[in-house]
């Protein structure tokens, strides 16, 4: 008999439609009324004691109250790298199982990490939109400033980090990291986060996301990145103090920031839109076709290996 | 007594002053009326016979005729790698020094060019007008395509192209290139371009300009780059056939292009700018303060070093 899947949010046609032919598959996002929230619930309702596996986007809330709701849910698989917003603790203690997607979406994360330091350097956006409106027959686009050879630290030295660092290096930036442990790189590490941020040009971000580094870059932070200092962020907007980060953006306590991920997304604050120190990227850090294929494909084979009771490939443990 | 200046183009400020002072400097740029050629034209007629140094940005034309009408021209200092709109032929025979600034910007074209690959890759621009539309809360941007681990071509393996190579190569890039002869690389050489474009995704374009480059990449070029690839320029605009790479973008022939030069600057063709598919720049690759510093320092040491006998630093030879 086939499994009873619930897709929590909307995922590309190719992994519903692998989840089609494998499951009976029931589609949270497709439950679209006027009342959205409301729809959503009596649906999730009417099916939650038949439900034996839930696949979901990384960033969509997966609470405790849901889990246990479902007393035939055996396995989660979260269609990305970050499960924070999981509560994994008590799907362990309920013997849920968790995956999540690593290794596959490294580089493409890193490419949109460097994508946005030289987009924010080089004024690349603003740059484009001036050559576009032909603003360039009346005089030079200012200069900017170079990327090559900066002081770049690395909030999060684990896979993704060292796949920043890599490039960076071919960029001759002088790297430097916090993390919470001193880890098997080359580089310089400091213990303290305000540390590293006094010393570095460019601050990126790539440490999960969860209550333990909430609000990590806090106001004391940008202060000490000063005013020459550029904030990158592809982690998570909760990582970040967002209020404090647009104080500071407004009245050039930092430089400029490149963000991918915001504290409430899909919504960007107005006050970020208006600033022109920025570089606003939609949560696109992995989201390329070839990227999302592989996310996709593993999320699939997670779930498919547990129900055949294989190893799990990528386990959150 | 002071050598007399001209100043063909406008140049940064710290440079100019730096002329001021050790100059009488003849600005041509500032002669801007209601007739812009024909007030220069008179401008110079006055002080040709007793001009001994022209500074000069690269890509403004010194023709024969020009230099012809200067007697006592000794030595140009051009601001930029690329002289190719210098009749360095004449020069040379009529006993005029030309100089460039080749080195000092190597790093800064490079960072350019990968950022074009980035962004054209990765649609970068038109995901940060997707987020600051406030369009992000209707639903995801549409899905792009990786970078990391393309074939990447490159058409030119001097300094720069070297520099551009480094950092592709921490991107996985599978890099190959065509230049005149085979070069001290490791990498895959082809000595026809159109082999070149036939195996790779990306074709980036750093050739110098000038007759011997002129519409390199034509219209076989860009069929047998094909309906993946992507065109990158930060070399000349005199390098590629335009009109053909216009009707190549608009008919999907290739995938896109990011452009940093063009035919006839700073004049964007409308049909270019009404183009989806490319990411357009305004001939900003050097433009940083550092980089340009370092480029003005040099044209000026040049000049400096003719009027004290001493060896050019960098001479076009």
């Amino acid at each position: 008999m086939k499994k009873n899947l619930l897709i929590m949010s909307e995922m590309p046609e190719f992994l519903v439609s692998l989840f089609d032919q494998s499951y009976n598959t029931f589609k949270v996002w497709e439950q679209r009324g006027s009342a959205l929230n409301k729809d959503k619930e009596e649906y999730i309702s009417k099916i939650s004691q038949d439900i034996d596996a839930i696949a979901v986007m990384g960033g969509t809330k997966i609470s405790a109250e849901l889990m246990k709701r479902m007393p035939n849910l055996k396995v989660i698989g979260c269609y990305g790298v970050g499960y924070d917003a999981i509560d994994v603790k008590f799907a362990h203690t309920a013997g849920i199982k968790v995956t999540n997607t690593p290794e596959v979406l490294n580089d493409e994360v890193a490419d949109t990490a460097i994508a946005l330091m030289l987009n924010v350097y080089k004024k690349i956006i603003d740059a484009e939109k001036f050559a576009r409106d032909n603003l360039w027959v009346n005089g030079e686009f200012p200069l900017s400033r170079k990327f090559t050879g900066t002081k770049l630290g690395i909030v999060g030295m684990g896979r993704i980090g060292k796949a920043i660092a890599k490039r960076a290096e071919a960029f001759d930036c002088i790297i430097s990291y916090h993390s919470r442990n001193k880890t098997d790189v080359k580089y310089q590490y400091y213990k303290n986060i305000n540390d590293l941020a006094k010393e570095v040009d460019t601050l990126c971000i790539i440490t999960p996301g969860g209550k333990e580094t909430e609000k990590l870059i806090n106001r004391t932070v940008l202060n000490n990145l000063g005013k020459n200092g550029v904030i990158i962020n592809v982690a998570r907007g909760s990582v970040i103090d967002q209020d404090e980060l647009i104080n500071c953006l407004k009245t050039n306590v930092i430089a400029g920031a490149g963000l991918d991920v915001y504290a409430n997304e899909p919504n960007i604050p107005e006050e970020l839109i208006n600033l022109k120190n920025t570089v606003l990227l939609p949560h696109i850090a992995s989201a390329t076709v070839e990227t999302r294929n592989a996310m996709g494909q593993l999320v699939f084979d997670n779930i498919k290996a547990y129900f055949e009771n294989k190893p799990l490939i990528s386990p959150v443990v």
